[in-house]
């Protein structure tokens, strides 16, 4: 059983062992074997997926989770799953940094950031002389000196005062891209690669369960 | 004299009593007499007003501010000359939101953030899904709990929390489209609409006791 987490920007793929990502336009399905169990964000990539690859399974059905969020995207609901009964913050850093606070497996609500590639965007957006990549590893003990250092920090520290005042001294679970990094900032943070396939887990084990009821 | 401020997405003139803006594909020379004074950051709209009026000087060169910041912005520097010898923190939110510190007449450093504008894009790029205009009334009390909700409230939350930091206990001067909205969040703010164009002044006024002399 393959697992895949179909977001705006990679394929992520999950055996049960090992974790590996493709772009949508390069996809390499000499590792896939047997069923395929996704959810998807973006409708074009699942097109994707579904013509490059078969049989596929689109779970999002099977994901259920207490919450009166209207609208949460799928791959939020699985992080979220992932937890468990667990409470804390859940940071899937990606494409965009979402933000989501969880009580003994009640969603109490979230907040939506760029991701450090769309403030780039952003900065690009107003003049081409902003165009500048984000420098995650920017200094942010000294006021800036020169524009690239002004973006990234003014990027950076966006999000991790962000990141500090919902998470306050609450437990925080980092996935995602940028995850391993942002969870560095934060002594209670724990780092889990695997907390969306383990929500879409979780998921599977208990519609097993409900069936066998 | 006039005085003009060319931005990425508008023009700001000045008469000495009144302020108002142009789009630069809509340029109204009705209320432009006698010289024009202006600084520029958008090559394409400079262009675009020195075909539209004459006659018109690009003052940029007269600005003199004491910085060790490479390639600070014209609008930037004539803001923060806007302080005189005033100590503080300057805010231009604009298509940018500019934070600089001034410690009496020189330019310690600075940071930028995305515009509203431009979180707006930022989200966009990521997915239609995430395409809303950010809506700077959202409520900062509670957690989000729909996607449009979610995405405000990190943008607004972000610029203000950066802002809190940098300011800290210093006066905080702020001007630009969204100046007087953030201002209203800081007892020790100062909005004035003419920042820029006080800079500019003195500038001028400079050059022109340096002729004398």
């Amino acid at each position: 059983m393959i697992l895949c987490d179909i977001g705006n920007t990679h394929l992520h793929f999950y055996n049960g062992s090992r974790v590996w990502k493709n772009s949508p336009n390069a996809l390499d399905t000499s590792k896939l074997k047997g069923d395929l169990y996704y959810i998807s964000v973006s409708p074009k990539n699942e097109e994707l997926l579904i013509k490059a690859y078969h049989p596929c399974y689109n779970i999002a059905s099977l994901l259920h989770l207490e919450s009166a969020y209207e609208g949460l995207g799928v791959d939020r609901k699985a992080a979220c799953l992932g937890l468990g009964l667990k409470s804390g913050v859940v940071i899937d850093a990606g494409s965009a940094i979402s933000v989501d606070v969880m009580d003994q497996g009640v969603h109490v609500g979230g907040v939506l950031l760029p991701g450090f590639g769309a403030y780039q965007q952003a900065y690009k957006s107003i003049s081409k002389v902003l165009d500048h990549p984000i420098n995650v590893r920017v200094s942010l003990d000294h006021l800036p000196k020169n524009t690239a250092h002004a973006l990234s920090f003014g990027a950076l520290k966006s999000v991790l005062l962000v990141l500090t005042e919902i998470i306050g001294d609450q437990k925080a679970y980092f996935t995602g891209g940028d995850g391993k990094f942002l969870a560095s900032f934060f002594p209670q943070a724990i780092y889990n690669e695997l907390l969306v396939f383990e929500g879409m887990q979780h998921a599977i084990a208990q519609e097993l369960e409900n069936l066998k009821s």
